[in-house]
């Protein structure tokens, strides 16, 4: 029986599309029937995350349990999920079912290990997911060293994530402020930047930033693409 | 309740990656909240369309049923499927459920007959699809004149299709090839193009081609997207 992937989406739906075409581009395959077979609840109904993490916002997780009963019932092999912060609430997740989640957080700092070995990493992320400190234990597990941003920088994020690649304004009017939140950290020390929020990709590709990036988007779709003993191109 | 969207996919598993990124970017929508909630099934296992027409192949049915289950259970108000020759089955599919299929034909027709009133289409697609009729006779409910690809323009499109887009061979192969057909066709009578196979829309936009086109694709996301009662952008 062929392995299949769960992903819990909807988090943000952009975001989900971005996970499910790198999947896709990523496996080698030469035809249709070459590819794995992917099962998506895009659960545009799940409450914010960052807002239940920092200002007691609406609990996420009878929606994400919602979208996990469908996909248990589609027979997923394993579950991903497209959003950093919802990572907190992954123990939580993982208690309810037998199907094992891919941690995006902890195949991102493996990626870190291996490809920056003794460099400092600069986890660029939202409020939630920074101030949750999931990223911190995730690199400290793996002896990864980070700076992350501060207080302004955070701000400039936020408005590139929320009311951008979420809310649609135009991503040229968050061009200049990434780019020299980019200059700033690598002056203050960062060597390269974990796009720790599934739309910082797409503002890093869509804006065509420079610098060296780590994409976690990416390395989540290469070890679900491992995990179910396809090649990855 | 709200609306939600089942997509019947994996034919191929890039054009539903690009089906499910079309609703997203056109859905009018300042947060994730509110966006659409769509289920997928990206089923990979569906055996080729256009062989079982064509030539004895596998019957497919059974895995795009396989996949109907799937989405009946998650909860879909409406069934859309991303690949055109796939169409050809959808009265037996939609004999097996209670959920209305969107028909990616029928709302392409319309939008011929709405965008080009009076001019004469052409039918760019598998072998499968012009083999079937299936686009003469939804262009035909909605007088829109067409005319279709020869066999060797028929060979130009296949490979782009199954060379290029689903086995991953670089498109820039088929650049001039693509060229050549949209001006001949141009020169023997047709006024715009109807991108009939969901990995066309890829292969336009990839190499940056220049024509009048019409995108089933995205006419299918903005038919699901009405459907649900949300606005297209």
């Amino acid at each position: 029986m062929k392995k299949t992937i769960g992903i819990l989406g909807g988090m943000g739906p952009l975001a989900t599309a971005d996970l499910f075409r790198k999947i896709v581009l990523m496996t080698e395959a030469g035809c249709d029937n070459d590819h794995i077979r992917i099962y998506i609840d895009d659960n545009s109904q799940i409450p914010d995350r960052t807002a239940a993490i920092l200002s007691g916002g609406t609990d996420p997780v009878p929606q994400m349990s919602d979208a996990l009963r469908h996909l248990e019932a589609c027979g997923a092999s394993c579950i991903i999920m497209p959003c950093n912060t919802a990572h907190y609430f992954l123990p939580q997740l993982q208690a309810q079912t037998q199907i094992p989640f891919i941690s995006m957080l902890a195949e991102t700092a493996k990626a870190c290990a291996m490809r920056f070995p003794g460099k400092t990493a600069c986890v660029l992320a939202t409020r939630g997911t920074l101030a949750s400190g999931l990223y911190e234990r995730a690199l400290e597990a793996e002896h990864v060293s980070c700076i992350l941003p501060d207080e302004a920088q955070r701000d400039t994020l936020m408005y590139a994530i929320y009311d951008c690649v979420k809310g649609g304004k135009p991503l040229e009017t968050v061009r200049r402020p990434m780019e020299q939140l980019l200059a700033d950290l690598t002056a203050q020390g960062a060597d390269y930047f974990i796009l720790g929020c599934t739309e910082l990709p797409i503002v890093a590709q869509e804006l065509n930033l420079t610098g060296q990036f780590i994409d976690p988007t990416s390395e989540l779709a290469r070890a679900a693409i491992t995990f179910c003993g396809y090649s990855v191109k």
